[in-house]
C-alpha cells in the first residue's frame, strides 16, 4: 500500500501556518485537479473501504457536509461522532484519557477531524490545546475542522477562490478584512486562518475593526511577520469606509471581542447586544465602489448573517464568490486527505 | 458522465400528481428490475461515491432506514441531517437563508430528501410549501421523504404492491380508503398520495370516514377529477362497514382532522382523545369477508397501530401485503435516485 | 450469490456460548487473516452495497466507531440508528411491534446489531431477553453490540489477543479475572462473556471479588461446567491479591452488584458510593510481580477507569495489551459479518 505523498502522509492540519508553502501549493494544485474531475480522478478513491472520523464537540452543518462529502467521494466515509456520547475523563468526572481514546482510534481509522468552538471552552486556546493534544497521542492525522484559533480548510478554500478569481499569483493583491456588525458573535478562526494564510501568498492586507475588536495578538504577529517577509503591506484601521478603497478583495465577517469570555462562561448574549451597536460597519453596494475598478470581490465563510455582516444586493451580487469558495471546501478537503491519508490504488 | 435518464435527471419529485404516468411506469418498471436484481442490476452503481442529503426536521425509522439503503445500494451514501443543527434563518432568529443552504447544498450532493411533519409547523400547508421552496433554490433535486400534504415514494411503494399483486392494470380494481382509530393523530400524506396515485392508475375509489374527518378538498378535487378522467368511480361514505363490499384493497389508517390546527400549534392530545371515540372503525377479519371474495388485500404505510387502525388477524393475515410494500420503498427509492440522479457507470 | 460460509450464513450471535468451538475458531483464524491484510483480503467486499443497522438503545463510542469501520472495510455500511427516533409500542404507548419493526428491517439490510445496557431496563436480563425477541422475528442475523449479560465480540476481542500473545493453544494458562474498585458501575456484559469464553478455550480461571459482588449464579455455573469439561481449575476467592499469584492473564474490571436494581430502577449513584470504598481492589505493578515471571498480561475491554482500577503503570506499561485487544474488536467483528452476511464476490 503506497501512500499518495509520502512526505505528507500521516501530517496533521492545525494551522496552515504550520505547513511549508509547497505543501499548501500541493494542496491546491490537487483540488483544482479534482474539481475539474471530480469522480474520475485517480486518487478517486483513495479512501477506499477507509473510515475518516468526524469529532463535533460543536455541531455544523457545512463542515460535516463537506468533510463527509469529501470522504465518501474518495470512496471512504466519514463517521459522525459526537464527543458528548463519549464517557471521556474530566477534571471531575471519571472516563477515558484523550492518550486512550487516540490511541485506539488510531487503530480504526484513518485519520479524524475535529470541531471545537468558543462555547465549548472557557478561555481561548483551549479548543486548539485540544487539538494538539489528540495529535500528540494519535498516530494518524488530526484535521482541524475549525477550532477557537484557526480553520486551516477554510483559509485554503478562500484562497483556492482567489486564485482563481485574480490569478495565481496574488503577490500585491490587496484584501480588506473587515469586521461586520451582527446578531452570531462568531469565533475568529475563519478571519485569523484568513489572515494567515492571504499573508502567505503575499497580499497586502487592511484589517478593519471598531475599537475594541482585537484578534489573537500573536496572530496579527504573525500576520505582519508574514507581510514583511513577502514585501506586502499591513496595516490596521478603525474605520468602516477606508479600507475600501482599492481593495481587490473584501472579507466583511463579524466577530466576537476579546471580552467574550467572563469568569470562565462565553458571554455570547453580551457579545451580540455589543456588536448589534454598530450597524454603519456592513458591507454594502455603496463601500463596493470604492473597490478596485468597483469591482472587488466579496468572500465570506458562509453562513453569512444578511442584513447585519453584508447585504444582499452585495452577497448575491455579480462580484460575490462565497458559493464557489463554498464549494472549494470539497475539493481542497479531498486533497488534504488524499494528501495525508491517502492510498495509491492499482 | 452520461446520466441514466436525460428526461428525468435533475427533476423534483414532490408529489406523484407533478409526474406524468409514463414517468411513474418508468419508476415503477426500473424498480421491479431492481428487486429482481438488487446488487447486480446495470444501475447498481450509479451514485458511486456521490452523496444525497437526508433532512430530516422530523425524525423516522422507516423513511431513514429505506432512503440510506437506497442510496447505500446504488454504491453512494445518504447524509443524515438534522435541521436543528442548522443556524437557519427564522422570523425571529439570525441564521443562513434557505436560498443560501440549497445553493451550496447544490455544490455538494446530487439530491436533496426532506422529511417535515404536522408538528413542526404552525398550518397545514407550510410543509410542502417548504420542500418547495428548496426546490426553487436548488439546483439539484428535492425528494420529498414525507410532508404535511404528499408522500410520494409510499404512494409509488403501494402501486408496486398492487400491480404485483392484482396484475399490472389496476383499472377499475376497487379501493377502501377508511379511516381507522387510534392513538397516533396521523399526517394526512401517506393516505392523500395514496388517493392521488390510485386514481391515476384508474382505480375505483370509496372514502370512508367519520364526520368530521375530512381530508384536503383541493387533493379530493384532484382525486375526483383523476376518477373522472380514467371513467372510474369516486364516492365518499361516512359509514364504518359498507365500504368493505367488493373491496379489492383495503388501506385502513387513522388520520388527523382539519381541527387539529388552534393557534397555530399542533393539538396531538386534542386529536388522539377524539379519535379514541371510534371503536368501531377498525379493520377486523369480520368486515374483510365482505371484500372481493372475502380476500381483499390489506395495506398500509407502517408503522401500524395494531389494536386500533387494525386487528392482529388481519394485519398478520394471508391477504395483508404491508411488509411487502415496506420492501418497496427501497426498490421504488432507489428508482427515483437512479433516474433522477443516476449517472451511467462505465 | 454465494454466502461465504453456508453454515454460519444468517447465525444469530447472542452469546459466544451458544456457538460450537469450531465457528468461533472460523471466527478467530479470519479475523487473523483480516488483520494480517486487512484491505486486501479476498472478502474486503463480502458486503459490498450491503447495510448493517446499529442499533444502540445506549450510545457507545468503541463500538460504535469499531463496527461501523467493520462494515466500511468491507465494502458495506453500517447505520447508526437510535431507536428513541422509534415510535415503537411498549406497555403504555402505542406504536410499532417488534415483529413489525425487525420484519421490515430484515427486507433492507443483511444485519442488525442491537446494544443496550443495564439503565434502558429495570431488570437484568431485560436486554438479553429484547436482543432474543428480535432475533426471533428478523430473518437476518442479530449481533449482540453488548446486552446486560453478554458481550461476544469483545470476548472473541480478547481470545484473540491472548492467542496472539500466549499461543493459540490456551488450555492451563491462567486468568485472573478481578474486580476493580471505580466510579462506572460497570455491566457485567464484558466480565461474563470473557469468563465464558476463556472456559471453553481451556483456560484455568480464578474470581476475584469484593464479597457482595456476585456476578449471574446461571453464567457461573456454565463457567464452572466448561472449565470441567476442559479439566482446567476454576476458583472463587474474596481477596484482592491472591489471586495474581502466578497468572498469566490478569482481566482487572469493575462491575456492579447484584443490588444495583431496586424497585425497577438501576441504581447508579448507589453502585459508585459502594464500588469507591475498596480501594485495595486496583490493579497496580505491586501486584503483578506476582503474576507468571512477574510478565503476566493485563487485559480490560476499555474504556479505562484509570486511577480506580488499575493503576496508569499498568494500563500504559509493556504487558498491557489493551489497544491491540481494542483493535481486535475491528477484526473479529468483520470476520463475524463476513461469515454471518457475507456473500463471495466474482
Amino acid at each position: 500500500m503506497e501512500p499518495i505523498d509520502k512526505n505528507l502522509f500521516g501530517k496533521d492540519l492545525i494551522c496552515t501556518q504550520d505547513w511549508a508553502f509547497e505543501d499548501l501549493l500541493k494542496v491546491l494544485d490537487l483540488a483544482e485537479e479534482m474539481k475539474a474531475n471530480r469522480f474520475e480522478h485517480p486518487y478517486s478513491n483513495s479512501l477506499r473501504n477507509r473510515t475518516f472520523f468526524m469529532f463535533f464537540y460543536n455541531p455544523s452543518v457545512r463542515t460535516r457536509q463537506s468533510f463527509e462529502c469529501a470522504a465518501t467521494e474518495l470512496g471512504g466515509h466519514a463517521q459522525f461522532l459526537e464527543p458528548k456520547a463519549m464517557r471521556l475523563k474530566t477534571a471531575t468526572t471519571a472516563g477515558e484519557t484523550i492518550e486512550d481514546a487516540a490511541k485506539v482510534m488510531s487503530r480504526y481509522a484513518v485519520g479524524i477531524g475535529i470541531r471545537i468552538l468558543e462555547d465549548k471552552i472557557s478561555a481561548y486556546g483551549e479548543g486548539d490545546a485540544l487539538l494538539k493534544e489528540y495529535a500528540y497521542w494519535a498516530d494518524i492525522p488530526i484535521v482541524n475542522m475549525a477550532d477557537d484559533k484557526f480553520h486551516p480548510c477554510q483559509g485554503l478554500a478562500d484562497i483556492m477562490g482567489l486564485r482563481r478569481n485574480l490569478g495565481k499569483d496574488l503577490r500585491k493583491k490587496r484584501l480588506l478584512m473587515v469586521w461586520g456588525h451582527g446578531a452570531l458573535a462568531r469565533s475568529w478562526c475563519s478571519v485569523q486562518e484568513n489572515l494567515l494564510i492571504s499573508s502567505r501568498f503575499g497580499m497586502d492586507v487592511t484589517l478593519a475593526y471598531p475599537e475594541g475588536y482585537d484578534l489573537d495578538p500573536e496572530v496579527i504577529e504573525a500576520v505582519r511577520e508574514n507581510c514583511r517577509k513577502n514585501n506586502a503591506d499591513f496595516s490596521t484601521i478603525h474605520d468602516p469606509y477606508e479600507g475600501y478603497q482599492d481593495a481587490d478583495v473584501v472579507y466583511c465577517r463579524n466577530w466576537m471581542s476579546p471580552q467574550a469570555y467572563r469568569n470562565g462562561e462565553f458571554d455570547k448574549q453580551g457579545e451580540i447586544e455589543k456588536a448589534l451597536k454598530y450597524p454603519e460597519w456592513i458591507c454594502d453596494a455603496q463601500k463596493m465602489k470604492l473597490t478596485r475598478g468597483g469591482k472587488g470581490l466579496f468572500i465570506h465563510p458562509m453562513p453569512v448573517d444578511r442584513g447585519h455582516e453584508v447585504t444582499d444586493e452585495v452577497a448575491s451580487g455579480p462580484n460575490s464568490i462565497i458559493y464557489e469558495v463554498a464549494e472549494n471546501r470539497l475539493h481542497v478537503q479531498k486533497a488534504i486527505m488524499a494528501l495525508t491519508m491517502g492510498i495509491r490504488q492499482k
